[in-house]
């Protein structure tokens, strides 16, 4: 069979066209486990806040005007009418050459239109209360309604929660809030010598990677991982759990079974239950070559590489965007840091190339030396700190280059 | 009360000495769930991997001084002798003259050495398979035991366990991991005007923002909050509801009452139970000059600014990388971008200053804003994209300049 193979590029583009957020479910969440998800749908506040005019600082609540001219050495004298204690009504309104103390975050009384720092007065005694330097209206207050006014929205649709917007949700009185739904992602492991872990082994078999490591990757997007368990080389026995799978999840990860041998049947069963079936055949991305993406029921299903190194590079560079745009998130790439690359490296041009490597931090910022593993060896990686492209016009890489680690 | 300030630096340095990371403590959870966490102990396998002699392309198994000297001109002829299942036991061994047909990641048989890429051979009809090519020992395998020897140390204790490092324990069979617990980050919010989110608002009252705010930061953090509720201005109380804390919890954040006005018992609370007790009380840094940070039980206890703000921006420079050191995790201040900074921004020298901003991608690189809002006022910032430092030497910034932000 002909692979058309597509740059990396292309393909993002096309999973973009078929794949695009709609953005129309939504599901309920308490406050307190609402940060980092995506908020559903704009927030208007119900109330003005604060819903009183409300002092800044400890001090005397005044009418600003009789404060104009004073000074150290010729202070105002006002007559101490009382307090506000926090969190209570100010109940008497002020009257003319009165003042009252407010604490900070108290409500000041009705007359009153600043308030003076509890620095800038001295109690005299016998409720006289010497103010030395003048407040301009409202000064060292906010007004009601001035941070928010009713029906004022305060968060967009759309939004990351983070710690910031919980605080503002709860400054108007929220306590649960509409979010995306995290996308559902299915991962089907597929091949006749893999297993459970956990499991015994007997000879020739080896212990299911992929399912583990595909779903720590979907968690890491925010999607919620479903693990559908092992399926031998049976055709018939793939394509229902792909059904299933379909049925429950907004995307379905088959791995193995995507290059073009014998076993593989996932293009096949693709092309049988889905319209259009399958869109991509082969990446010029190496390694991952032999990635399949197609859509059925408008879902997309990728055909991952069974190679567990292969597997994770396909899923940083072509499937986390995907998983991060249907849970509504910003697809950044995630985190990158620069480094000198410490090693002649030769790659062959024409498609991207993707390294795994170790990264430290020496004397003169990051030092990243690739991680070299044999095809089909595991276990080399668990040193790495992330990975880094070599885009597919570029034949390699020199000693002393800098790079972009996109971290794992 | 005279406040002895100190520098952020000097603070961060106090705590790092006062409160380093154990690491003893352990839990156990699922593969599954173990992303993200940190590993309690060193992961060293039980197991060779793989625990058989293993083909890494489709092939045929050969002794491979069978092939030296093969070309597409004088090709090497073998007798096929059968094929080996994925997944199952090589049962014959391979005889002088012979070969085998073996999967991708298949057993090869005893008395084979090398495997030959089924592109560089011919299937000659009549169990005769010709040889194009000639392949080195042990060319196209991983022998048992190459990936990992029982014995190696796969992964290092204090491991962030990303998805690589999930794809690496199972691939030793390993189903569950020994993970560093989430610290209990308590907090308790105070304040005679403070009212649940959700309840009705008196006159003169609010609703909480910072057990929410702060709950969802130490969430990020890798912490589990633990939110104590809302405490009035009552010393006893107080002082109650923070020994309370203390025993279930590994930090308590004590919301409110930090500053030094007569509602502010946190200082003399912490001094009452603690020993050492208050460690700092004032920092250098703006907004959250009045944090307290003290000991008890051999546990942090910080009292934090009630203005909601300052409380995000104390949390972020001082307690954030405490939380994520008693969680074992890097200290790292959390993701950066560099933006130019739109605005001249004049701040005072002598304390480090921290200024909301939103930043936006132009056609060159980002740019920010600083984010304004009077002091107490909280939805101004659901606008921000995180905040930048003004070192305490510096009198402002130009517009123009190129400054960090460090994310919310």
């Amino acid at each position: 069979m002909l692979l058309k193979v597509k740059d990396v590029e292309e393909v993002l583009a096309l999973i973009n066209k078929e794949f695009a957020f709609r953005g129309k479910d939504m599901e309920e969440v308490a406050l307190v486990d609402a940060v980092g998800r995506v908020l559903a749908e704009d927030i208007v506040s119900e109330y003005d806040i604060p819903d009183f005019n409300k002092s800044v600082v400890d001090g005397y609540a005044v009418k600003a005007h009789e404060t104009f001219g004073s000074s150290e050495s010729l202070p105002a004298f006002l007559l101490l009418a009382g307090e506000v204690k926090i969190g209570s009504r100010a109940e008497i309104p002020l009257k003319p050459g009165e003042c009252v103390y407010v604490p900070t975050g108290g409500m000041i009384p009705e007359g009153s239109d600043a308030v003076v720092m509890v620095e800038n007065t001295e109690d005299l005694g016998g409720d006289s209360i010497a103010i030395y330097k003048p407040v301009s209206p409202w000064e060292n207050t906010i007004k009601a309604g001035e941070d928010v006014h009713r029906g004022r929205q305060v968060c967009r649709k759309g939004t990351e929660i983070g710690p910031h917007h919980v605080g503002v949700l709860s400054s108007i009185g929220m306590t649960r809030v509409k979010v995306v739904p995290k996308p559902r992602v299915s991962i089907i492991s597929t091949g006749d010598e893999i297993v459970e872990p956990g499991r015994a082994l007997e000879f020739g078999q080896i212990w299911d990677i992929n399912s583990y490591s595909l779903s720590a990757a979907v968690s890491k997007d925010g999607g919620c991982p479903v693990l559908q368990g092992i399926v031998g080389d049976d055709r018939d026995e793939i394509k229902k759990r792909l059904l299933d799978a379909l049925a429950t999840s907004d995307m379905v990860l088959v791995s193995g079974g995507s290059s073009a041998g014998f076993r593989d049947y996932t293009a096949g069963i693709i092309n049988e239950i889905g319209d259009p079936g399958v869109l991509v055949h082969g990446i010029s991305i190496k390694p991952g070559k032999p990635t399949i993406i197609g859509k059925v029921m408008g879902k997309p299903v990728v055909g991952m590489p069974g190679q567990p190194v292969s597997s994770l590079i396909v899923y940083r560079v072509i499937v986390s965007p995907l998983v991060k745009r249907l849970g509504g998130l910003p697809e950044t790439r995630g985190s990158i840091i620069k480094a000198r690359f410490r090693e002649n490296y030769a790659s062959s041009p024409g498609r991207e190339e993707y390294l795994m490597v170790s990264a430290e931090e020496s004397g003169d910022g990051w030092v990243a030396y690739p991680v070299y593993g044999k095809s089909g060896m595991i276990t080399t990686i668990s040193a790495a700190t992330g990975m880094i492209k070599i885009p597919k016009n570029k034949e390699g890489l020199y000693r002393d280059e800098m790079v972009e680690i996109i971290l794992l």
